[in-house]
């Protein structure tokens, strides 16, 4: 069977097949033996089991062609990020709402309901927020990302209700740190204010440092995208959301975890210039998550974010 | 200016109508010359300043049709209803989804952001819920209805977030007594329990007579429709979602109404027969809720279910 990951082009759909391939298949893990990259570039993983199929996630055509009798697994982590979303409406509910459903609607005409992973956001939070956010509240999306990525949830929940898919809905927390360039997500500050200095390169925060994220390093994410699909079905219960567990830090939390782990040079090129688009969206999302049920279902989470700096820059040899 | 009803033919659509042609404009509410009714069938309300477009609401160039660029406000009350919804799952997704996305594009290109009041339900809520609803409770549609109606919520903010329409979502509770014959909804019951014994009818309950309902009587509704559009748009705050107030009551407390207005003879009439299917769609619905802020952006609720049951028998001559 094939697995396929929408979005594999990408730093998470790359890391993702990378770490599946790399490891023996977790008890539970959908059987496959190739990993389909739907993507608009092809997937840079250099293995004989990844098939790349490039083209737009937001074509029905294309999006029937990738997904074959033999799929029997699907991640659905291809997005257009918050802020090109704010900024093209068209673009964002072109490919993350109605890209979505016609993804769905592939996977409903397979002989089997895959098991259909599909990467949500903090941003479908809004609103008066308690600071720690229980599994019940209320969506309130300050973004049309946001809106987008909750409309998403709902279809993956009715789908998985009526039985067409066996889907699973992870809020990511914020990736930090991404690796690569700053791109136009309204979060892409997170992970540069580390990554920037470590490189020895400027970087501007655009939020006040009070600020409050809910944060998971990369190999977390991948760890819990992993589970997600490994989870009994049964175990959900009432939603098939989970609100991903990450540890909840403020920016000078973060930026004093640089000084301790990179030193106090990196700290000093980051200067503070508040960015009013990105601080309206940014804090509209919760800092901090009732991690109860998502720990119960086997999803895990950092331990403090010195150790989040340093795996990053293990990574990257520095 | 054109009002536009779409769902205009139904009870609830040529209710709307009849009233708004019946009395003088309520301060706040967008003028309007004309109304035109958007349904398959045509409005039966015989006013000289009612047009009636008939035509299929999940059809773009129909709906295009009708927002022309004269139209300042727009009802969309047209949908299938949620047993039929869970049926017809594609039918459910052309018309509740997408018709309703395909309107709110079309009145994107308006000179002006329409005044825009959809109509949402207590489907919307599922899974397990505290005795008394807040607010800011998550949604969890545990049927088709529920999730096509909680995406349209989801569409109406963001597009009034953007400034594309002039959004207000009125989620009703169950209309009792609604007039008519027994329709696919599966709240249909709550008012055929009341209706038909009045008029000598025999009538099945399919639900545990402790079931409660979150009711208000169709005159009630109309009014708060009414005032949905009067509402100045800055006091919705964070969201246009409103739970429109109701009163809470169990289905023994209506047949005991029944009994107190109708008579012995008509309480006789109804006899318990549980529908599965039914039972659980209805049971996932709330029966109570904070009405708090509703109330205090000036919608109202019915006094007492005696009185719900006097007004039904009053409509109808009884």
């Amino acid at each position: 069977m094939k697995l396929v990951v929408t979005g594999g082009a990408g730093f998470l759909g790359a890391r993702l097949i990378g770490t599946l391939l790399s490891q023996e298949r977790p008890a539970g893990f959908p059987e496959f033996t190739s990993i389909v990259s739907v993507d608009l570039a092809a997937c840079p993983v250099d293995d004989a089991r990844v098939q790349s199929v490039t083209g737009d996630i937001a074509g029905k055509a294309f999006i029937e062609s990738v997904i074959t009798p033999d799929v029997g697994a699907v991640y659905h982590l291809a997005a257009v990020v918050s802020g090109q979303a704010e900024a093209d409406f068209d673009l964002g509910m072109a490919v993350n709402m109605a890209g979505t459903l016609t993804l769905l609607e592939a996977c409903r005409k397979l002989p089997q309901p895959p098991r259909f992973v599909f990467a949500s956001s903090l941003a479908v939070f809004g609103g008066k927020l308690p600071d720690l956010v229980p599994d019940d509240i209320a969506v309130m999306p300050q973004s049309s990302y946001g809106a987008q990525k909750a409309i998403g949830e709902l279809l993956v929940n009715d789908f998985s209700r009526k039985g067409f898919v066996d889907g699973r809905v992870c809020r990511l927390p914020t990736i930090v740190v991404r690796p690569g360039k700053p791109n136009a997500a309204a979060s892409s500050f997170a992970s540069g204010i580390i990554r920037e200095p470590l490189a020895g390169v400027d970087s501007v925060c655009p939020v006040p440092t009070g600020t409050r994220l809910w944060i998971s390093s990369p190999d977390t994410v991948i760890a819990n995208l992993i589970q997600a699909a490994v989870v009994e079905a049964s175990r959900f219960g009432d939603t098939r959301t989970v609100n991903l567990p990450g540890i909840s830090v403020t920016v000078a939390e973060m930026l004093d975890g640089l000084e301790r782990v990179g030193g106090k040079d990196a700290r000093a090129r980051v200067t503070l210039a508040e960015d009013e688009r990105i601080k309206r969206i940014v804090l509209s999302w919760p800092g901090d998550f009732d991690v109860t049920r998502s720990l119960s279902l086997g999803f895990t989470r950092d331990g403090d974010f010195d150790g989040v700096v340093r795996a990053h820059m293990r990574d990257h040899g520095q």
